[in-house]
């Protein structure tokens, strides 16, 4: 079955997904609190998803679900009453579950709570304290330096409270029981490529896929990092077989080349089809074997599920200067990455979706061709190629499906 | 036990093969008719060939045996009533498996019925229709060239009607009743690499292996490609079995390198043991992973047989210019080249004749071998090393087949 | 565990290994007699060794434990009464098992019993015969040279009579009965690399281990080779079977890379383990296959035993030039090659001691690094990655030994 978008279809989807993170971008997310619903409820004009909320102080696994945070405002004001950090003006100037303060404090001290990175002197790096209670800021290098000496007013309108852990799930309904799951994080605030790019990329192909008619049953998760996959899988032990193949989604819009990274298990069908794709597509490419860095993928692929969970991105995490900085915004992802990422999700399922078992009914010796009109009229010479090797490349085979059946010579067998 | 023949016997050999193909140069086969009866009848002077026949319109697995085709004469005539094309000339002016015709068309109605080589203007292509009924001459692109506007009279006496499928076998009893097969294909007119370089090597092998006293039962089978193996299994569904081991004999006498291509299996014992000669031969040569392309072989390696049967050639097939053309032709092949590909067979069936099961009846520490006098009278050097590394090599294993106890360090067993 | 020696302690021991390897030079010894007594009993000096004496004509396998040959003196005198050849200047000179003989002999009948290297015309080729009992002498080519015509008096005050097979062996108990087996060869005269660095290496390595608390036991053995280990396997088949890991030490002191030859198993825990130090070590280094030429490891291998039984060596016998001739001497081996060799030799076995099989009771997703101070305080950012790789890397495996847990990306466990 042909599940991939035409190229036309594919640019016009390239500049959604791209609008759909800038509608994102401003938003102050973290892996709980308003942000987050807020997130989930604009993925909600576009797939119908059901938004989950657990509460807090529940144990998962190793973890417990933690205090929800939530910030309305946050500023430092200099002596002469400026705003010299505001988080009005970028979300990313706070340190991301900051507890709440209001003091005025000398600039000696201020400064143990400040994060800026020298070599990099007009980004704002990304920080967090989920598991530490702490305050801070983080702000450019150059800002820093402009910083006088003098009293400091700071002021964070924050909570850090008894709530809810939020995330969102949409299930679609296939002819079988058996899942492939599509998973992204949704817990960092302004930054484009590490997590929005991912956001719109599995909504994108879960609204294409809603409109058709498909064997598995997918199942979409948009969840906080690390703490959301546990308490997912905590919420969802009995039923996590029933995954048969999976891909987490992440950094897919920056203009560097596809990465899969392997499951646990190296050898699954996923990893296969995944190699598969991107070595007969015309670009570069790269796949790495599995290690416990990275996005979700850890807590699917840890030994008490080990479940065939990959992770396809374009450059992989902490290998770009712009990663976790504010350089992370709408000018790095591209409309024509993001759909060119989409379109390789796409091409994987549809191989994941036509790959049959066949059952070869003729195994001894090679199948007539000719009553069947798949040999040129005149031997002696190289006739219709195409149909010919995909009935014989089954017919050397007892049963095959077909990303098993790629034979020796190792032919795309995309043309059968 | 010795197998190979001498350099000597090697060199007169090689002309012998030289003159049988020049023999069975002019006549006219294809799969079926008085062509294939002909050449087995040449075959018998050298083995005890049975010839066997197979009635039109038996159905083997999804094919059907052919209705019989013979030839008397062909031509096409100019209006000036002088031949241009005479299948008497080469027999393959005639499109083979043509039905009769004779009738006067004009050029252009003519033409739809010519075969050249456009890029090869002096060549005749080699052209069939056995499976789709049709007439046709090929012709060398000078000739096309040539042919003025005009009537021409289009003459061919030939007939296809129910008759046999002739094939021929020769089975010779050895020790035990496994069997080695030897399969070569027997369908094409003059072409000497694609057909009779493979007729004469199976000839000339079966006719030295029936001298020796040998551990294996030997099947040797001159074929119609394709349809004849078919039908040869068809017809020995039951015993095919005792075949446990088999190479399919063609392209054995140009001046290319030794190519084999595997079987289906990839490991067998045929598999390595052609690898190991091969590696250990002084010149270049291939190895090919099996594919659903080639001769008989892929009838043999069909999912239903899997039988251990592997290709070796010299160039491919289809790999020089010069195939399905009349340039494969009397200077094609080489004396030398017979005669090395002869060697290169016979050097495995020795291989395969020795490899034996042995156990190791000493298997706890090394074999004294100064009481078997197999070491050096004066240690701290290197000793009778050829002798040693017998022994040595056969301690290493609990039990052993000597094609399958090569060494790590890969020396050649030969000269154990 | 630490067991590694520190760089000080390290370069004293070379020099130590170096005293020993002096000390034992000018021993003439052979695969059984007074001078393997002399050596095992200042090796006992060093560590708490049990001498152990076999009775000659005692059956071991397929082999027989040899008569006992002792040599008082040995010299040729020319016609003049000079001594042109003496054993007392170089033990190498006599033809290790020499039967006594005292006989006039013209140079013609003399020359049968001489053996030189003429390619390298200032050494004296090392030669035994334990096995076809005869006598003679080996000498410089240039010596040779300089014989004159003439008679000439041989004299050997030799014995080969009914005594014993002498060899060493020290059990070092440790937590657990399973064992370590570490081996070296004592029968070769003055030859410093292939015997005396060996030895040494096993005394040093003996003695620190002696002052250590270890989990493994630790059988090191000091044997004749070949007959020495068959010997021994004879004595100790029932007990063989507690080896879980040995190295067989030789050549342990040339300035040649290490190289490792491995088990036959090839994928034992010794192999792996081996394989993994040499890589991350900053040498070149090389990794050989099991063959069935070598040392000790031979038997320990062969298929009746099967031990996981590598060996260590630096450049492999046979390889250098100075192999078995009286270049093998005293600046041939150097104590600072001794002492990397030790220290390699500690690596290995630090890992095999620390290698214990680790269960993960937290199987699914990852453990909370954050409650149990290993992870920074700020997310965002790289954090405290040692530790976190250790946590991590553990935590991907449902059961862990630490050699079998080193992780796809292959990073140095050694950091952990």
């Amino acid at each position: 079955m042909k599940i991939n978008l035409t190229a036309c279809d594919l640019n016009q989807t390239g500049l959604e997904m791209y609008d759909l993170i800038s509608e994102l971008y401003p938003i102050c997310r973290s892996i709980t609190g308003n942000g987050v619903r807020e997130t989930l409820k604009i993925l909600q004009r576009h797939i119908p998803l059901d938004i989950r909320e657990v509460p807090t102080g529940m144990p998962v696994f190793d973890w417990t679900v933690p205090k929800e945070w939530n910030v309305r405002d946050a500023y430092v004001k200099n002596a002469k009453g400026e705003k010299v950090i505001d988080f009005k003006k970028s979300n990313l100037h706070l340190l991301n579950y900051s507890t709440p303060i209001h003091e005025k404090i000398p600039l000696a001290q201020l400064k143990e709570h400040l994060f800026t990175l020298s070599d990099r002197p007009d980004w704002i790096p990304y920080r967090t304290s989920y598991y530490s209670e702490n305050w801070g800021f983080c702000l450019t290098h150059r800002q820093l330096e402009a910083l006088e000496d003098g009293e400091y007013e700071v002021y964070i309108d924050s909570s850090l409270e008894d709530g809810y852990l939020t995330y969102g799930e949409y299930f679609l309904k296939g002819e079988t029981s058996d899942e492939i799951l599509l998973s992204c994080h949704i817990c960092h605030p302004s930054l484009c490529n590490d997590n929005l790019s991912g956001i719109s990329l599995i909504t994108f192909l879960a609204k294409h896929l809603s409109t058709l008619s498909l064997r598995y049953s997918y199942r979409f998760l948009f969840i906080p990092g690390t703490i959301g996959s546990i308490t997912w899988l905590s919420l969802n032990e009995e039923n996590a077989f029933q995954i048969k193949h999976g891909l987490v989604a992440a950094g897919v819009g920056d203009s560097g080349n596809l990465t899969y990274k392997k499951s646990r298990r190296g050898d699954a069908e996923i990893d296969r089809t995944v190699a598969h794709i991107l070595k007969h597509s015309t670009r570069p490419y790269a796949i790495a074997e599995f290690s416990p860095y990275g996005y979700d993928e850890r807590q699917f692929c840890s030994p008490g599920f080990n479940l065939p969970v990959g992770s396809l991105t374009r450059t992989p995490f902490n290998c770009y200067p712009e990663y976790h900085t504010s350089a992370d915004n709408l000018d790095f992802v591209r409309p024509t990455a993001l759909a060119e990422s989409l379109d390789t999700y796409l091409a994987i399922l549809e191989v994941l979706e036509s790959n049959k078992k066949y059952v070869n009914t003729n195994p001894k010796c090679e199948p007539q061709l000719g009553k069947r009109g798949l040999y040129g009229a005149f031997g002696g010479k190289k006739a219709r190629k195409r149909k010919r090797w995909r009935c014989y490349g089954f017919s050397i085979y007892r049963t095959a499906t077909i990303a098993y059946s790629i034979l020796p010579s190792d032919r795309n067998w995309n043309f059968l």
